[in-house]
């Protein structure tokens, strides 16, 4: 019996735990955290087949260990841990910034572990084992970012649980994730927190918010998300967050010029520019993800250079089937509505 | 019995029409639209007692008149139906910019008429009548912005229609609606649309598409709607929209600069912005929407000091009761997840 041990218990620890509980995995599933409430709610999601209180209780015997902390807690977790994990162990982890974690596992864990970054796409505002949800990660892309020196074996046990929780997985190098990510995930949530911002320190915000409905909702949702979890984030990744919020300024700003126009605003232009957009989503939300079809062109993605890396060609002609499905009938499903 | 006329049948005009059929009001509506598809799509709702293909003989014999096309069209509706409105009929629309509309109303609509703006903060990133809910608009405010010369009769006919939708009538000035809707309404969408536009002109996009999740979603919903309204919104509404955005932009800027902070963002000074950002939308969604508890507090707000010209005291004391519920028990409700 393979035994997979989580470390934190939060939303994130125990959703993974009850999507690989209620996955044809035939595993024990051990967490820990240091918390106890994060421990007694982890138990009773009834996912987990033991909470321990002592970090070094849960890692020995484990075949498979899973870091699901906040991700400034993390190198000092390893750390601890360093004497402790199994010869031939697999590492991973669920951070939403890989290289810092990647640089702290090559730099803490012994070596006779293997590291695989992970990062399922997959996430709530709300936090704590009470709100987790197993079925979250169905369909999302699971990110699998291998240390240098990660044994194939190891990726392929990631990959496998990746799998077995009904994501995605998609091998991309560490510093495209970081920026990738920082672009879907962490740029939305500087989004909402400057809304939030922006509405609630106006002199007026009493009677605004009033009229604040679903959209300004949805806008300022992310801003609801676990502060401890964003900071960490921020820390460790700023330079692509930086780079990207830089990019959705200026797209602002473009905007925000096009309405202050001399002499009012273009209506042509500016319906352009929104009809782009409801077409890009569309395309979007169709899953129609390139204009070149990638199914014609030679030219590898990220992710396939990556893929090939580790799973050589025919696990990458497995995963493009997979999107595949995604992909077809373009034109008809970009039709506007 | 009264005969409300609605002009524009598509998502407001047919979700206005089912919400005031399922409403107690005994009344008859009659639809109008220059489209024959959204006509068509009126008629299924089963909402309209008839469609009209001709403005004039929706507008005849109508009681209230709605007008709920995009905005930029109304002044020439009101134009080309000026010699239908019957003696003492109430005019009102749903439009998202009030200062042009109430203007055009003044100068186009006859002196037997009165106008009453109107404007219930719900809506969909879908169009047309079939996507069209009459549930839309429970619990939302209603904006209410009478013109100069409204009757105060005619002001409590749209807050009847407001009530008998579920929705809660909202007195607000002008100038205040369009600079707070601005806020709440048209900088989320001019969000949204950069976000999708930053995103999707990256040359990554297609791999970056494949990790977008329901983060980026939430954050890109609203430019999915229809660019039409947007366009016409803009239009309309430059000032406000631009001013809100310069101090959205001022906010984002300085989060890029707590993370692009020589040596590294300080975590403590992120820590704190975010939660403040949680804890000002937590307050928000449990109804705390000010600082000062206004029960205690003499100073009206915009919306008491409008709504009190038009109701007097004792109305303003039955809304404040209905906002009331929503505020109680600050304390508890602010507390963090």
């Amino acid at each position: 019996m393979t035994t997979i041990a989580i470390v934190g218990t939060g939303l994130m620890g125990t959703s993974l735990a009850l999507a690989i509980k209620s996955s044809n995995l035939k595993v024990d599933i051990v967490g820990t955290d240091y918390d106890s409430v994060a421990r007694s709610g982890a138990q009773k999601s009834g996912a987990f087949k033991k909470v321990e209180s002592r970090l070094s209780n849960a890692i020995r015997g484990a075949d498979v260990v899973v870091f699901a902390t906040p991700i400034q807690a993390m190198r000092e977790m390893m750390e601890s841990a360093a004497n402790d994990f199994e010869e031939g162990c697999v590492v991973t982890d669920v951070g939403s910034s890989k290289k810092v974690v990647l640089q702290w596992a090559e730099e803490v864990l012994p070596k006779h572990v293997s590291f695989v970054g992970g990062h399922p796409m997959a996430g709530k505002e709300l936090s704590g084992p009470k709100n987790a949800d197993g079925t979250m990660f169905k369909g999302k892309a699971y990110c699998i970012v291998p240390s240098v020196n990660a044994e194939r074996a190891a990726v392929s046990s990631v990959t496998t649980i990746a799998e077995a929780i009904g994501a995605k997985p998609f091998f991309i190098g560490v510093d495209e994730h970081d920026s990738f990510v920082a672009a879907v995930s962490h740029l939305p949530f500087m989004m909402s927190v400057a809304l939030m911002g922006t509405a609630s320190k106006s002199a007026n915000w009493d009677d605004i918010a009033q009229l604040a409905s679903s959209g300004f909702s949805d806008l300022s949702r992310l801003a609801a998300g676990d502060p401890v979890m964003h900071r960490d984030i921020c820390v460790t990744n700023p330079e692509p967050i930086v780079a990207w919020m830089d990019s959705y300024i200026r797209e602002l700003y473009e905007l925000r010029n096009m309405l202050a126009k001399e002499g009012g605003p273009d209506p042509d232009a500016l319906h352009e520019v929104f009809e782009e957009a409801m077409n890009a989503r569309a395309r979007w939300k169709a899953g129609i993800l390139t204009k070149i079809d990638r199914v014609t062109s030679d030219i590898p993605s990220f992710a396939e250079s990556m893929g090939e890396v580790f799973m050589g060609r025919r696990g990458m002609e497995a995963q493009k089937k997979f999107f595949g499905r995604l992909k077809d009938d373009p034109a008809n499903k970009a039709k506007k509505k």
